[in-house]
């Protein structure tokens, strides 16, 4: 009597339901209640075929991107994963074909490694047929304690502006990605060049920070949609500007060498976004405790800037003090 | 400073953002709580268009549709509203002509109606553009007494088999509005005609009955895709079979008008879905209680059935005492 559907996510997606009130995904809904004194941060995110990924882009990567980003929501809000749900929409005639038999078990066993190792169960979701491209929506739950979520909103003048990990990597591994030339033209070594494509295509959400966050940032948010127009988004909801150092921004290898290949990337890395880093902004006083915090954690923090007064647009100012300018400041569909 | 994306969620999206915790959708996540006592129910359905919803329907209705088919869930599980989260997939180019500004106004109009009648305020979500059809993701939560949702495993011999509402009238809409000229062929009056399409564009949540199915039923869900297919998979959970009569089915005035001209369409009716009523077991010594409920909340309820020991498929029985036969039992997209 089972549906093909049922079939589907019998094979699939029941495997990553481990948690009691998913009932296995054999229910209309599931049930799930925060630890006592906590409460729920709630996220969605959807990624589609050939604007958020590469129809070529491995199935397995695609899965853990679209959970991904939104762990990395969740992150920078200081919260832990608790569960997910997700819908995900097949291109039509996608699970007659032993290919995408094959694609599907990729695509599954990329969700149930990363839903393992961030403790973040499928709850529930959803599988229709579209005529269009692939896409997954992700909604992701995580929890912390009652009335600590960290805002945008709280950034203070004199506080530092700080991120995590590197900049600009997922931008230049898209550029890779579509014209692999540039490889060359960027003397990158093999390394570099997969380097950047993999954070590309499989972001590292900065969860080990997500409680040094809660406990010491004065406002943060993760930089996806590239870190100038992320920034600006921050600063317009604190009510304050900024001014950060473009020699400041922490770069990997790869970006480095690009970068030194061809000094018009700053803009790329400045605004391309795919980043998945926490941009957050911290108090002086609450620096040194902040670094030593992500030193435990084993991720790297840079401080890249300063909150001013006012309400200008934050700046980025260059090796010789000018702003630099761009011809836009985030990645937007619209 | 705004990009195209923020100014859409700011105009069509931050009006249905009501909650606090929502931060007037100008952060990464929001936060919620349930109340104290209290757990939450999580569901997620995708519409596309084309498969879900005709390109023709109406706006409003399309994001009414989409919320609903997740309150459904939520009522035939017990639980009481309490946000939304959403995922919109645009076609691209979508929202620069005017005829689409037109379509998007609309579809938030829709959905601010809703998100208000039914107390679901929107808690976030992600807006993107696709190359395919139109598409939209919700993800719905409510809240209920921590334990007591409704499964729908617990159906046991002896109990009695409910339905809200009326049957087939949602697929039976979807034939007159592929083949216009059966509005004749059926001998359907206007009326009886726009109710048919009505009931497929906008499904009717029973959410006035969600505390008496709480209180009273040993297994419920939704009937959506299909009743005969949505009961079969109600007795599978429960480990039980069951007997219905196809003449206790409640029926519409046009749907009774449909099946008196063209017999053959109890199969659509018993397997096509998009009922969105509450299909529900009650034990013999709660039914009169749990009509008093449904007669204080205004909402039909119809005995249609018999849960019955072991393990075999559900039986539709007809006027002669003899099984129906269907090529298939409930709608699938694989």
């Amino acid at each position: 009597m089972q549906s093909g559907e049922d079939k589907l996510i019998a094979r699939y997606f029941k495997p990553l339901a481990t948690a009691d009130g998913a009932l296995g995904l054999r229910d209309d809904a599931a049930f799930y209640s925060p630890p006592e004194g906590h409460e729920l941060v709630l996220t969605a995110d959807a990624i589609v075929s050939g604007v958020h990924f590469l129809p070529a882009d491995p199935a397995n990567c695609v899965a853990k991107k679209a959970l991904r980003v939104n762990l990395s929501d969740l992150a920078a809000k200081g919260a832990a994963p608790a569960g997910c749900l997700m819908t995900l929409a097949l291109p039509a005639g996608s699970n007659d074909s032993s290919s995408n038999e094959t694609w599907l078990d990729a695509f599954a066993s990329g969700l149930k490694a990363d839903c393992e190792h961030f403790s973040c169960p499928v709850f529930g979701g959803d599988t229709v047929k579209t005529d269009g491209p692939l896409s997954v929506s992700i909604f992701a739950f995580g929890v912390l304690p009652r009335g600590t979520m960290v805002q945008r909103s709280g950034a203070n003048p004199g506080d530092r502006v700080f991120v995590t990990g590197t900049i600009g990597d997922g931008a230049l591994g898209l550029k890779l990605l579509r014209e692999p030339a540039r490889k060359a033209a960027w003397s990158l070594s093999d390394g570099d060049a997969k380097h950047l494509i993999d954070r590309y295509r499989v972001p590292q959400p900065r969860l080990a920070m997500a409680a040094a966050v809660r406990a010491l940032a004065s406002a943060a948010m993760d930089v996806s949609d590239g870190l100038v127009g992320d920034l600006a988004k921050l600063c317009d909801v604190s009510g304050v500007s900024a001014r950060i150092e473009a020699k400041a921004i922490p770069l990997s290898s790869g970006a480095r060498h690009a970068l030194s290949s061809e000094p018009a990337l700053i803009e790329t890395i400045a605004t391309g976004g795919d980043d998945y880093e926490i941009l957050c902004t911290v108090a002086p006083d609450r620096i040194e405790r902040f670094r030593e915090l992500a030193t435990a954690a084993d991720i790297g923090v840079t401080d890249i800037g300063e909150i001013l007064e006012g309400h200008d647009p934050p700046r980025i100012v260059g090796a010789d003090g000018a702003a630099l300018t761009f011809a836009r400041t985030s990645f937007s569909h619209f």
